[in-house]
């Protein structure tokens, strides 16, 4: 318990006046700021971009037809909204084949015996059964520990790792975080043991029985077992029935990889008027999972980036550095393209002084969070008050982006994030629920408003 | 343009420092405010309780069935939570009939004329036709001003008002007040110049052609001529085709006015446990306009009032004061519930420490914004640090909520509106867009976590 002094709410007010109120505004940039947001909200071209994108073109997985036709949208696109220059930079992706083919039954015996069909989705990049109908007892782990308390009685077992989003993280990528190493990890810490195939609960804040996809790691020390996410009540169900009889799953799925293809990052830039050779990167991803729409993961960060080079003709700015904006290829299960990007940027000696990417969903934007120097986080969080009359609140440490990441790794490069409003994220990432009509559009156009400002913020004020 | 000075970045992260870590926080209310998320986020029943509502009961106009229903329902829910004490409070209510039976559609002759069947809803408490068609000549105006310089041309005319919604409006709050006068007072200001009916264009941010519903306030001077909302892209459809062509709105509705009806504020109490007299009240409103189902408007409101009752006997919090949970009736066409509830406050020597309302939508919430003294707002302002952790970044001044205005009006006691984030609020506000899928599971509990943190310390530190 604390002593209250009788002055401190006064103090703390002061200082709050203090912190918004010192930074005394520079008015050219409170002008063009408000022309930012004033253009996107009522004349912005995003959620139309989002909309073709999502339609006419869909799910665009890594070196599927999709992707390549999602590559010439944007290229057209760039052009469209007249950037100096738009092309394409090759790279190599894995190619996953996924024809959408496995089935997941579960049966049990006893007094209640039955059968249920599970929704089921392989994980990305995962080998399947060949065809071939697998099954084995299923051996319900909630964790880790529990999976190496029981290691000796895994062999020729299906493993369902049924480990909770944790649902009190405020900040749901906590949460995703803290849950995802079982999809990543959890096929072969199972398969070390001899298990068959894993099932994984899906990796979602929603109660339902969409499965929900994501990447899968395989350790190469041991064999490539089948893994597949079920819907979170389906896993519960799951986890009940084996608490009370013995529970056989059938599996059967034909999903492997094949030789990796091109693939390009598309990218589109406004020449700097006074630093040219001085690169302001702005991106998301173009590539998507195979089921939905790929809308908020990552259409949104897409048009959103492209939207920048309207945002600034519409509202007559020339910035004095170049600003690149890339839609990378690949994030979603290999990197290639982000990789590529850095790799490119070292060959050819780019100058890369900050980076931004949008791919925590098209909600609204609640923060931008860097990686950077202390001196460099020191402007970055100054520039709090030009951003917070938009819905700005945090200037934060720590965000960045998977596809920026190299450039960060590679030449110490500033990179942020777009920190939106993450609360639905988990109900839709990676599922079937993430189509066009889960995004609205104001939050959309704050967000590529918002990327716009400070763009306009590192051009004029440097990072 | 500015000065910087070198320094000054430092000093504005002192402030910021200073700011947010100088009030100590209590480390009791950090984790009893800890307890009250956790709970809510994990085990929460404001989601359920909000489907039973909707899918269960639904639309619940003053006066109609479902009214009767939904306040069985509230008071039902009341008493499964455990409240110490839950009844009724009655009041009178206007009863509007609208039987959904208008019908509009608009005609134009010339090279290109053609007919258009226009998506219609009365406007809450007006007046229709009394079942004739009537017809019209068709005058577009997009404010006032234009009103005015036509007022000659508008004997027996149709006027459309064409506000569009302000979408540079971040707060889009102050959208929906800017452009909402049209839909309160045009239909008056029309019939003041002899106009035989009104359209209005929806105060909505949406593109679409679901019309929005609300009040209409008749002035009592001049005719209650038929006010009818219609969808934005119909309003600019007029619009466009009135400056190329006489168009001709043919008008058909048979909604009226009946008599005011027995209706009632639902009550639930926890008793205090040392200030039993002193009342702190929390609610939103029961009844809903009679299309969609009143999910965000105000179903999310009501359950989150209720679930503090829940919430504090899960985490074994029993109030000081008495914390009193009302759904009020008649929010939305009469404010009849918020009225009796203050006269009755009055009547009763009631003591009210404090009232707070949720009448913004179940969104991710942002801020509590609060109409009190300056005094008591330092106090309110100075615990943001205990809800900062949780996505609420301003504790602002102005705010309430309709239903406890009489409160603050009464007797001047401080009223806080819970204001969550509103970028998609008035895409279905009033609609029939406004159903339980549109509301989210964990936006929803947060609001309803942060009203009870905010009750938790009003409880401890008084305002």
């Amino acid at each position: 318990m604390m002593n209250r002094k009788v002055n401190q709410p006064l103090f703390l007010v002061a200082c709050l006046f203090f912190a918004q109120h010192y930074t005394a505004q520079n008015s050219t940039h409170t002008a063009t700021i408000k022309k930012i947001f004033d253009y996107t909200l009522t004349r912005g071209k995003a959620y139309d971009n989002l909309h073709y994108l999502c339609k006419n073109i869909g799910q665009r997985l890594s070196g599927s037809k999709a992707m390549y036709l999602a590559e010439a949208w944007g290229l057209q696109t760039m052009k469209n909204a007249k950037a100096d220059n738009a092309y394409l930079q090759q790279c190599l992706v894995p190619v996953w084949q996924h024809k959408k083919d496995e089935k997941v039954s579960a049966t049990w015996s006893g007094e209640k015996g039955g059968k249920l069909k599970i929704a089921a989705v392989a994980l990305g990049n995962s080998e399947g059964t060949g065809g071939k109908t697998i099954q084995g007892t299923l051996v319900v782990v909630h964790n880790y520990e529990e999976l190496e308390a029981k290691h000796n009685e895994l062999a020729g077992k299906i493993i369902l790792y049924n480990y909770p989003f944790d649902q009190t993280r405020i900040n749901t990528f906590n949460g995703y975080r803290d849950a995802v190493t079982y999809r990543g990890s959890g096929a072969s810490r199972a398969a070390k043991y001899g298990a068959a195939a894993v099932l994984i609960r899906s990796v979602s804040t929603a109660a339902d029985n969409h499965p929900h996809t994501g990447s899968v790691r395989y350790n190469d020390s041991f064999p490539r077992i089948p893994a597949i996410a079920i819907g979170t009540m389906h896993a519960d169900q799951l986890a009940t029935l084996a608490t009370k009889s013995e529970v056989t799953i059938k599996l059967k799925s034909t999903s492997t990889m094949l030789a990796d293809a091109p693939a390009h990052n598309v990218i589109g830039e406004i020449k700097g008027s006074l630093y040219p050779e001085k690169i302001i990167t702005v991106g998301g991803h173009l590539d998507s999972w195979d089921i939905g729409e790929g809308a908020h993961d990552d259409g949104a960060g897409i048009v959103q980036s492209i939207e920048l080079i309207n945002i600034f003709h519409a509202i007559g700015y020339t910035p004095k550095h170049t600003v690149r904006v890339v839609l990378f290829a690949n994030e979603e299960n290999g990197l290639r393209g982000g990789n590529k990007y850095a790799d490119e940027a070292a060959a050819k000696n780019e100058i890369h002084i900050a980076a931004i990417e949008s791919d925590a969903g098209g909600f609204s934007p609640r923060a931008f969070n860097g990686t950077m120097s202390e001196e460099q986080y020191m402007k970055f969080a100054s520039w709090l008050p030009y951003l917070k009359p938009y819905g700005i609140t945090d200037m934060g440490k720590g965000g960045g982006g998977a596809d920026i990441g190299p450039l960060q790794q590679k030449f110490k490069t500033p990179i942020i994030g777009l920190s939106p409003d993450g609360q639905r994220y988990f109900d839709l990432h990676h599922c079937k629920t993430d189509v066009f009509e889960a995004v609205n559009k104001r939050e959309l156009h704050l967000g590529a408003a918002a990327m716009a400002a400070l763009v306009y913020l590192i051009d004029n004020e440097g990072l």
